[in-house]
């Protein structure tokens, strides 16, 4: 083991594999569920040691704190799986466009790109500038000792554009749509630099431990059809094809979650990836029908959808949401006895989106205890 | 003529009826276009009339500010169809919760809809609360002497309760969501108010002279599937059932547009209306194909969708994203000889969303000689 490589041949086995195990359509005992932003403000824990870190980056960028905060949820909840603690826009920070998030509001970089100098001067940055979350993913695997697998991430070339061009979020895209619709040009050179940035990124997490990787492309769902399919899933294709597919002798599902982007599902379903995330808007018997294939036969796993604010009823209604979501998806793959590793479709249970820093805590356990019960008893049917 | 209904009778022949024949899938010698927001913020006399008003609300509560501005972009450009300036939330500022924009802000309501009590208080209100309007509408058509059609509208039952839930814009609809989750049964009853009150007041306007209105379900979109269906459209159909059909012998097309509903198109095409407005995510010749109908058959007219960013490229690049729009809809229905009235798909050009307030005036010009350039070229193949 050397500092710059830490071993990663030392992680402790796994003890609970339904997520890998649905990410490739492998049958499981219970639907296996985690959150998008599980460890987030919603948890007393992790505000008081937001507070002691004293700023987003200064936790994301500290070990031991990133490490701390990921597994705080699952000290409250069975979760299925844990997610690397960071910001879906660590890699336009390390290329120098600075990134810092002022309490209680939204990312923002201090130079943002929206003409032919700026995008001059970008490149694939370093990995090195990105160190710090090798090292959590590698600090996190260690601190999870087998428990659940460790999901890493990044945002989407497209998703990364968006707050690369307009500088911060935005209600309307006016700077990054003015530059794709002006300058396509420009624009497929931020695109091709973000995508080669983001595999090299998404293979480093890999290489430090991360057992799934997620690519969050929160915002394709913005773009006009047509549009979608050459700025954002062509992006995604090109990061796709550039990743490892398995890692110390286990294989490495790759997830792709375009919110609102429901109306190409047939698009999403021939990208070169194990699982597709949905949001609530979605049907997900129908997104089984279109991309979730048959049994014994190629498809996608499907992740997702449930409306967070759904969280804020009654723990009696939420147990009926999750009732009705996974009758959405309907019977899960269950393996014929003797080929345990025969694929199908499954479902992750998920949010369709980050959950609320509003969200009751004990409506999470809630959510959790229906998921796990409601698809067990789906199975002895 | 009395004060309390004016007479419509006396209003001018109708000099340009593209935009109502294609409302009705009749043949056109070009495709009507229209833009959402056309009178606003982008032009720079529609912003001295409002620096006179003093208010977004002084401009539209005064007959002849509301008349000046709606004719505004029409005196620019050869618009097929003028829309009523007037904002989706007079329902329920008539309803009492008082309504109000800061300059630069979204609308924002003095009381919230958020208890059992709030929402008993609810009920349909007294229409000449609204007369306001009904007064722009008659004002506006006469003053429009027969130029083009003038459409009236109003938000959806489900778009004017997030704003009476919410108490303004949000960004998670969480208070209207929670309501909904929580207590369906308190959310049906303010949707059925509304649905009552958005009729009442569309009939209102039909009245005072508007020749087709339009629903705007501006966050029809942001609820999950199914919720959809029960809590946004259910109640845009109540609201279509009581409309009434024709007036002083004229037909009235109804035009129904939900943001972000590409998904339910299926759902939308069994509305009893004619049109449906599309945002620029829908695949206009998939939408055809799905809701659009057949020549001599049942089906929708499609309105939309053009990026309203895409008016910050240049003219040229403005007239190839006509084009492609044109393309993606298709050769429009052309009437067989000695029966000019025979029905089929048409498409009306819009924006899929309103237009910004950023967009520079001339830009606006181009579109609008692209669309039609192009369409009677389409018509001559």
């Amino acid at each position: 083991m050397t500092a710059s490589s830490p071993s990663t041949g030392a992680f402790a086995p796994l003890q609970s594999d339904s997520f890998l195990r649905a990410c490739l359509r492998q049958a499981t005992d219970h639907t296996p569920v985690w959150l998008m932003r599980q460890a987030g403000r919603y948890l007393p824990e992790y505000r008081d040691t937001r507070a002691k870190a004293g700023s987003f980056m200064g936790l994301a960028t500290n070990t031991d704190y990133a490490t701390e905060v990921t597994l705080q949820p699952l000290d409250r909840y069975p979760l299925d799986a844990a997610i690397l603690f960071s910001d879906i826009l660590t890699v336009p920070d390390a290329m120098g466009l600075g990134l810092s998030f002022a309490l209680g509001e939204g990312p923002k970089f201090a130079k943002s790109v929206r003409d032919e100098t700026a995008v001059a001067a970008l490149a694939v940055p370093d990995m090195d500038k990105l160190r710090y979350v090798f090292d959590a993913v590698t600090s996190i695997r260690r601190a999870l000792n087998g428990r659940v697998p460790l999901i890493g991430f990044s945002g989407s070339p497209w998703t990364l554009a968006c707050y690369m061009v307009e500088g911060a979020g935005s209600d309307d895209y006016r700077h990054v749509k003015t530059l794709m619709y002006a300058r396509p040009d420009l624009m497929h050179r931020i695109l091709a630099i973000n995508a080669d940035a983001v595999a090299a990124y998404l293979n480093a997490q890999i290489e430090a431990g991360a057992q799934a990787v997620m690519v969050f492309d929160s915002w394709g769902g913005v773009l006009a059809d047509g549009n979608f399919q050459t700025f954002s899933l062509a992006y995604t294709a090109r990061v796709l094809a550039q990743l490892r597919r398995e890692h110390a002798g286990a294989r490495i599902p790759r997830i792709v979650f375009t919110k609102g982007g429901g109306l190409w599902l047939d698009d999403m379903g021939r990208l070169d990836c194990e699982v597709l995330g949905l949001d609530w808007t979605v049907n997900l018997g129908r997104a089984r029908a279109a991309v979730g294939g048959q049994a014994g036969g190629p498809g996608k796993a499907l992740q997702g959808n449930i409306d967070p604010n759904v969280l804020f009823a009654d723990p009696r209604q939420i147990a009926a949401e999750v009732e009705r979501t996974l009758a959405s998806f309907g019977a899960p793959h269950q393996a014929p006895a003797g080929d345990p590793d025969q694929v199908g479709p499954t479902h992750i249970f998920n949010l369709g989106h980050g959950i609320s820093q509003h969200t009751p805590p004990d409506h999470v356990a809630a959510l959790v205890e229906a998921v796990h019960a409601g698809s067990r008893r789906m199975r002895q049917h």
